[in-house]
């Protein structure tokens, strides 16, 4: 016998998927969107699963397509794998979080939320997110260097000024919350946002950082797209 | 007949491509690393040739292999089109840029400098930096939206802050300037630096923007060569 690496499946992953997205042109639903043929949905979830941490996978769907997106993504959960949940998204991302948020089951007091549009975010992200809040993060990011020279622009689209680049980070998904860190700041949460980190960063809770992955990024624009290809085809259909 | 656009070819284009690339791999200068079996510098000179408004490219190579650069890249330049100068580089980036800038005919007053590692930057990028000089700009950067979440981290890899990034622009090259705009900053300069623009900016110029494009992305890291692949096997290799 071989050793096996240690099973945790004590982390809940929240999906919301319910946005329409108009930067790939009008039609599907952003997160039905294809990617060499698959819904980019399929794509974030058979990852997440892959991860051995993830216990449970929570979708949050267009109202109207909630059978549907369950009956696409069931062939992709294995049997011996997480759980999955789809629920009705909401009219906003953060409505979508929190009606995922309320279907997580008590026991999992670790909760990640991906976005789908970065589908091809590899399970070894999810394991390193996983690993900084059990190591005692309250909310953790997946976070990149800046690699071109950033500056920022006036009204007139005018230089006014170059930021150091040295500080700055682009973060990513999937973020790590300890679920009563996530649950108040959406419940504190006053506006809309797009970014749980920097709701969770207002209410006050330290945010930290792992390194971030080239492959999750956000794939909304053709060009990202045509990455997005590439690196499917560097890693091979079934890995990548 | 049909008409032609006009020809300008009033601009010099210099090219530093001096430095040692560390972040592919020890080896061949950063320039000379090979896209697609092409040398990036090669590629980046194609396409600065193909730009009407470009009159003199003027490189910067190591100082050891000025000749080699030459004959590289003589056959790259048509006959009919731009002038071409290989200078020896310095030790650092604003180095070669003062050598190249001091080998420019007094009759160009308009000068872009490029980065080889911006092997994929169209020709219509030329184009459009120098069209906002000669409508009366004295520096011009191309600069991209950020997409990315960007946050400001602490020593301890803790975010500090989330950056607004609606004022935040990714710049490129070709940046553009006057030439005695450009002349003035370097010899203003105190300390070395890796981007003109910024330069200009802290001499008080005015640096103005022009939309930036995703085929000018820098090419450094293995990452960065898979997406510039796709890329040229988009747009095809006679076009890209």
């Amino acid at each position: 016998m071989t050793a096996q690496p240690p099973v945790h499946g004590d982390v809940a992953v929240l999906v919301p998927a319910a946005g329409m997205g108009v930067r790939m042109g009008p039609g599907a639903p952003k997160a039905l969107r294809r990617l060499a043929g698959v819904p980019l949905l399929v794509h974030a979830v058979r990852r997440l699963c892959a991860a051995p941490s993830t216990g449970l996978v929570v979708v949050a769907a267009p109202p109207g397509a909630v059978a549907d997106v369950e009956a696409m993504l069931t062939p992709v959960v294995p049997g011996s794998g997480p759980g999955l949940r789809v629920v009705a998204g909401g009219e906003t991302r953060q409505e979508s979080v929190a009606a995922a948020l309320s279907a997580v089951p008590a026991e999992f007091d670790l909760v990640l939320v991906h976005d789908a549009a970065r589908a091809l975010a590899p399970p070894e992200l999810v394991e390193s997110v996983a690993a900084a809040l059990r190591g005692g993060s309250a909310a953790v990011v997946p976070a990149l260097p800046v690699v071109d020279t950033i500056k920022q622009v006036g009204t007139a689209g005018q230089i006014v000024a170059t930021v150091d680049r040295e500080a700055l980070r682009a973060v990513q998904t999937p973020q790590g919350f300890r679920r009563a860190v996530l649950e108040a700041a959406h419940a504190a949460a006053t506006r809309s946002h797009t970014d749980d980190a920097g709701l969770v960063e207002r209410a006050g809770t330290r945010v930290d950082t792992v390194p971030g992955d080239d492959r999750a990024l956000k794939i909304t624009r053709p060009f990202d797209l045509l990455v997005a290809e590439a690196l499917l085809a560097r890693d091979g259909r079934g890995r990548a």
